[in-house]
């Protein structure tokens, strides 16, 4: 039986007609048979285990910390793999890999034994199968991808076909974007479910029956290769009210001895029909699902399982008086099976599922933005993870022990998969989980330092010390600041040429700056003073208070002209130069006041998760801004002790950078703040505003306006704002502004010609979701709130040609260069300039991954980085011989497609996976198809 | 191995004098070996299951109401049974029967094979194993040992020899009556550990070494029948700080694994090891026992055992590096063995452990008389059972069915047992468990009335039907009022004649009384209006307003004589009309007014547990007291709405009766009040008191002090208040005045020539140790506190002929005659009149226990009432024959000693058990030597 299941899944995997297809659902032999006719309730034993949220990932898979929460999802595994053993009836899924990895290595081989069978027979089942459940909002596709890779990889390792989930499953997150669903058709998944939508919009779907439906999930690609069937879950992820058997619940257990007291299996019988027959109204099949379990629910199956077992019994044994409800443990993809089955079509969806409000005051949309710190440095760390990947590649075997010491990119890999989920990069975690997040980042990058200075060394030559400094962003680097002579690194982990500003803390006014080739190059030496920048870092305001000089690197020619309203200080317009199309633009920060929940509408709280203001109209910080203009590529305002900018233009960018700070956010008034910056332009939007789906295709939004049903607006603000990953931009005819944002934040247009985009917030109330903490964020040792400085590029261009500029644009600002500095000058014989390909990339194609596979194998991705339509000159199909591009090409296969040449088509959502196989020392490894998390054309 | 462990305990459980001598423990094989020189710290996991406490006994086995408490006793067995079969080295003890019981009968054969298998090789262990944990200070001994044989006898059929539990164990119970102590001695228990004394003799005990002992639990029994082994836990019952992992604490697991966060083996190893030496250096041997476990833990055992192994395995592997600590799991029996082995001697401890005070304003001294309706209903009950099991035996196999239908002991003797626990009589359980233990004894009395009719109807031969007026008490039976014609039968369940009065409500003036052979009984019609009996049971307000008759059936041959002050209306004077001697005596009640614990010395309460007056000086109710006598024999007092007495002379008694009726105490005033009645006399008792042990052997109680150690008094009054069962006396050379009770009560003596008792409680505070709720308890469905009506029977005497008065007084209030009804005159033919016995038994022997064993076999129970050199006439020995007594000792064998002739000893506390074997159809049964919990001389 279970070799029958999982071979026909493989097959299923491997034709890529078939992968493609959500229709085409593996047939799998370990489930239930159903009874025709009669109403089949799916019981789903399943437990959500968050990686991180209250506690921290370690403290929830061994059970810390249970005074905050109690969790231990060792126990759970240990007691869940106890009772399917005792009974094969009983079924369970298993999803966040990052916990099922730590389990399974702490297991004896005769566990591990027995674990294989559970799965073989499909009586344990992983569904989703990443490291974590992903958020949607603030995440990056491409971080995504690799947690998902990460997950699935194991999985695959481990079970081989039977342990590949059929099935996507986001119960918990907190809104849906399109482009997760298209990663998951393009995975292969079966099928997508989920527990959390607007209110309306299950209303509605209750209504019409549309709670499960088929997600076209990509605008690009070519139907029906980004379809889902998507299904939406009865109750959340919770099992009906008055059914929780959990230690957690405090539900009645089905007491079933006559001896005793209060023998309640009549009762028990008559309420599940009463809410099976009810649930069964809201969908179109003869077949229910109900999750039955919750957040670290199952830590003690048996409550669970030995009452699931009683339920059955009893349900089931009531046909025979003539019951038409049947009962049975089930799974996702069972139930899917059956819904395969019945042969019905589902409505079609192109839009995505944000924002979500629970109730008409409750939009979970302050995530988008909290904690924007965290967000940018889990943005900085992906593209850590991707240099330290490829320099790992590059260097070769000697990246991972050579001259300083032992690195890997595991440590990193593994700190950003878990930084994935919906409670890490959302900002939705409590404050000491924000901080082990971080310090897992930080240690991960520790140990790909030492990837990378091994590699560098062994690419360049020379093993001189390498210094990495991390705290470039405040204008501190110890190296640089104290040495006379020194040299700067520049490795870039894009597939083609970028130019890049670096700037620089020097304690000189006159340096020469020479490139790889002894050139001299254009650089300027300035000082700044400005105190503001020093209030997160206290101890070292001594150090800031000098005269700090900073040397900015940039050319002089100008394709982008801003002007400034002298009597304001503030941005006037902004003028393409070679387009010739100016717009009046101006710009200032503004702050909603974060409702306390004290109003008489709703006893909502601004929060971790809700965005809720006390009023549409934000209050301005300054109407006037002090400007300091260095040079003529950079103005420096100040509105007030709080917000400063810098705007700057750099050569050969075609961009305005605004760099902005914010903060301490100031809460003496005992009023919380939710920063924005907006920029009010005379573009005609008309209400129409777009904003990216996980930083690849765009969606278009309208205000007050949802494109599935009649949207009764409650919240004028909080009910327009939908995440940014990467980009937003409003348009008219002539004018599109595009803003590329450095992380993850949450953004609107509340007004015609006006884009509005939330930079920081700090908040005194909890918003009761769970968190249980105001995200009040404080800086260091002192109690003052956080101070957070980050990047918008501004881009004006006419709309056909946008996303020539903004694509290549947002890619550079996820991969950033990375720097390193060695002292003094360069050694000598050492390389000092080397490129990892052949050949530039085609613009439009993107080298999404290089990294080491396997000792023998390599992982390299590509992809068509534009959407379709959206530039005529890139929104077209590209071939790409990769022996043009490597050295490595002449020994070595391509997997799975045997060939080097692909074509990329004219789509940003077209990824390709390949395989590259060196040639071994004794034999070539071919993976099983599991191995490959993205599957493409 | 388990084979030899379990037949040298059966082997060591025949032999009477090994029984009884409490150095000789069984060996077992089934211990882990422990390291000589080394500290051994023996970890027993275990599990504190109370039958009832916020939670009803079934709520608990099952796991419902878990919003009140989370625990499920099924849950716990299923989930300790499945972890000691993962691992061999695990153990586990188990104590309360009434929820092993519950769970053995649901499990299928498999389960009881793999069980069965656990016992036998002491993996798991039964310890106590009576049907719950009893309270030691509201229990009365009869009781007791039906609880114990209930559990010991479900033990025995189902476990055999490896099923015995070797170890008392009453780890919670608040305050240890030397009874109790006694009982377990005679029942062979190798050693009692306990959790719970007094604070000031715990930390004298740690500083001489003596929290180990030997109890010397009897005057009267020839050491070491009642020699004891006694050890006092070091934590209560709960594992040391910071090692508690059951699901319901929050300590630190083991976190073991490198690659994780919070590694913390190196702590937990260096806590341990602190932990254990602190310990040790409070005991004698280098052994120390931890209790790992606490109140409904191990429902997710695998919580408690991974981390234990983890324990064991890192703390001995320090043993390498010079660790001197050996850590083993291990059982209370494993860890008396090793004790066993040291060869010490211990310190000898002949009084008690009351009362129990956790601080030095907290004494547990109020649940002696918390719940008085509920300690009275459970008294009543012991004796209806009595009379129950009596009546099964001389009815025949018709008394389970019969011309009634089918009635049953069990249900009885279950509900009866389930209220010894120590939050049941005890009075300390939440209201809704308080009225589920009366409507379980209620059940049991309507089980057992089945019987008691059938068998009547064979012994009579009369099938009419029979009434039985359970509300008496209130003067309510709607048979007498309603009838003119109708017949009383009364059972007598001592083995002795009984006078006793009889007090019916009737509706007319006149009535003739006969006896069975037709002789006319002097009989007197009163006719009382008293409003305040009806306040507890308003819906029949109505009907008791009517002119209500009450026939007293009285004889005018007084021994006693009592005066009153006419001024006052107060007892003024007792007389002994046949000893002449009189002595002033005044009675008043009064009210402590309840601490609310918002003093300045302590933030202690009054609460269901705990005593604690806010002044040492109580509040009288009245000075005077409004009187009516009625008749010579009765005199009427009231003392204001909410207090009201009767006290009475009954012809042929010794004894003056003085029936209360307390409530609903009055609480407008915002005052928790704790209402006393007080006997002040001229004795001249000099600070000494006695007080009886669970209703049999009588101890000295002196004020303000405890004769182990010097008491630092804290506490004047709750200090000095000590649990009386049955009786309490003061006296001087010439006088000594015994108070009887029908019911457990606290009281003390405060003054010299004083006598207090506690009668009933109205607290409107929680006293904080766990219940939760005030002790407020409400009379049915108004919000009217309480009415509780008692009766307390004075006796006075010359000391020397005390006993002689009180022993059978004492009997006779515990077995009151049974009453039943028929409608009209007796049936032509029918037998008026049976005994059950051939003859009395002589005054000093008490029939202890007449009831159904097995179908062809009877179990009675003997005792020697008297204690030592209490009685000139009766403290010595009795020879019995029982072949005088009983019809059927012709058809017979006696077990265990094979005859039918017995010495009972000069002391009350000699119980003797005997079986007698009727012949039966095919074969005689022979019952194994745990088929009696009562092991005598």
């Amino acid at each position: 039986m279970s070799h029958d299941r999982c071979l026909y899944s493989n097959m299923v995997a491997l034709s890529p007609v078939l992968v493609l297809t959500y229709l085409s659902y593996f047939h799998s032999a370990s489930c239930h048979a159903t009874v025709p006719n009669m109403l089949n309730v799916h019981l789903v034993p399943h437990t959500h285990d968050d990686v991180g949220w209250l506690k921290t990932v370690d403290q929830y898979f061994y059970g810390g910390r249970n005074d905050i929460q109690h969790a231990g999802v060792q126990y759970i595994l240990d007691s869940v793999v106890g009772q399917l053993l005792q009974n094969p009836e009983r079924r369970f899924i298993y999803v966040e890999t990052a916990f099922f990895y730590r389990w399974w290595k702490n297991q004896p081989p005769s566990m591990q034994k027995a674990v294989r069978q559970l799965v073989d027979q499909g009586r344990l089942e992983f569904v989703n199968g990443g490291w974590c459940m992903s958020d949607e909002a603030t995440t990056h596709y491409s971080a995504v991808i690799d947690q998902m890779t990460l997950g699935l990889r194991f999985l695959n390792d481990t079970f081989g076909p039977c342990g590949r989930p059929r099935v996507a499953w986001h119960i918990d997150p907190f809104g849906h974007a399109r482009e997760h669903a298209s990663m998951f058709a393009q995975m292969g998944y079966d099928g997508f479910f989920f527990g959390r939508l607007d209110y309306q919009d299950r209303t509605n779907r209750i209504r019409t029956l549309e709670q499960e439906l088929l997600w076209r999930a990509s605008e690009s690609l070519e139907p029906p290769y980004a379809d889902l069937f998507t299904g939406i879950l009865p109750n959340g992820y919770n099992p009906p009210k008055g059914f929780c058997w959990d230690q957690s619940c405090d539900d009645a257990p089905i007491m079933d001895d006559p001896d005793l007291e209060d023998y309640n299996v009549d009762d028990v019988v008559q309420r599940f029909a009463a809410a099976a027959n009810s649930q069964a109204m809201a969908y179109k099949t003869k077949h229910i699902i109900m999750t039955m379990g919750s957040d670290f629910q199952y830590e003690n199956a048996n409550l669970w399982y030995k009452n699931l077992d009683k339920l059955i019994r009893y349900v089931n044994t009531r046909q025979a008086n003539g019951s038409q409800i049947n009962v049975l443990y089930s799974t996702p993809s069972c139930y899917l099976q059956e819904l395969h089955r019945a042969n019905l079509t589902w409505t079609l969806k192109t839009d995505d599922f944000f924002p979500y409000a629970d109730d008409a005051h409750n939009f979970w949309t302050g995530y988008f933005t909290s904690r924007p710190a965290l967000k940018r440095y889990e943005r900085v760390s992906n593209g850590r993870l991707q240099t330290c990947n490829q320099l790992e590649v590059l260097g070769g075997p000697s990246s991972r022990k050579g001259p300083f010491g032992a690195g890997d990119s595991e440590t990193l890999r593994e700190a950003m998969a878990v930084a994935q989920h919906h409670d890490a990069v959302s900002g939705t975690e409590k404050q000491h989980v924000a901080n082990d997040y971080a310090r897992r980042l930080a240690n991960g990058w520790q140990h790909c330092q030492v990837v990378v200075s091994n590699s560098l060394a062994a690419l360049s030559g020379s093993s001189a010390g390498r210094i990495y400094c991390d705290n470039l962003n405040v204008s501190a680097c110890p190296l640089t600041e104290a040495s006379k002579k020194f040299s700067v690194n520049v490795y870039n982990s894009l597939a083609r040429p970028v130019v890049w500003p670096v700037r620089l803390p020097v304690n000189a006014s006159a340096y020469t700056v020479l490139d790889a080739t002894g050139t001299p190059v254009d650089c300027q030496v300035s000082v700044c003073f400005r105190p503001q920048l020093v209030n997160y870092l206290p101890t070292y305001a001594q150090y800031f208070f000098n005269r700090v000089c900073v040397c900015v690197c940039v050319c002089v020619c100008q394709f982008v002209r801003a002007t400034f309203d002298p009597a304001t200080g503030l941005l006037d317009s902004l003028t393409n130069l070679e387009t010739q199309q100016t717009i009046r633009l101006t710009q200032n920060f503004y702050w909603y006041n974060a409702s306390d929940g004290k109003s008489s509408i709703s006893d909502q709280a601004s929060g971790a998760y809700i965005f809720r203001p006390n009023s549409s109209s934000p209050f301005i910080i300054s109407c006037t801004a002090e400007t300091e203009s260095i040079q003529l590529q950079e103005v420096r305002q100040q509105f007030g002790p709080w917000v400063s900018q810098v705007i700057r233009l750099h050569s050969n960018s075609k961009a305005l950078e605004m760099e902005w700070t914010v903060g301490p956010v100031p809460i003496a008034d005992g009023l919380g703040k939710e920063v924005i910056t907006r920029l009010d332009s005379s573009i005609a939007s008309s209400g129409v505003f777009y904003t990216d789906s996980n930083g690849r295709e765009v969606l278009r939004r309208k205000k007050d306006f949802r494109p599935t049903w009649d949207l009764r607006q409650t919240e004028p603000v909080a009910g327009n704002y939908y995440p940014i990953n990467s980009r937003a931009y409003i348009k008219d005819d002539k004018d599109q502004l595009t803003v590329v944002t450095d992380r993850s934040q949450g953004g609107s247009s509340i007004h015609d010609g006006s884009l509005e985009i939330m930079l920081h917030r700090r908040l005194l109330h909890d918003d009761w979701r769970g968190v249980g903490e105001p995200l009040n964020e404080m800086s260091g040792v002192f109690p003052l709130g956080l101070v957070v400085r980050g990047r918008l590029l501004l881009s004006l261009t006419p709309p056909a040609l946008a996303a020539d500029a903004h694509r290549p644009l947002a890619q550079e600002n996820v991969l950033q260069p990375l720097l390193s500095f060695t002292e003094g000058g360069p050694p000598p014989g050492s390389l000092l300039e080397f490129s990892g390909l052949q050949a530039a990339l085609p613009p439009a194609v993107h080298l999404l991954t290089l990294s080491q596979w396997g000792q023998d194998s390599l992982l390299i991705r590509l992809e068509h980085q534009f959407q379709t339509k959206e530039s005529k000159e890139h929104s077209v199909p590209f071939t790409v011989n990769l022996q043009v591009y490597t050295q490595y090409t002449h020994i070595c296969t391509w997997e799975p497609l045997g060939t080097h040449i692909h074509t990329l088509f004219p789509s940003q959502s077209i990824i390709n996976l390949f395989m590259v196989y060196l040639i071994g020392k004794d034999s070539v490894r071919r993976p099983t198809d599991n191995s490959y998390p993205m599957q493409g054309s």
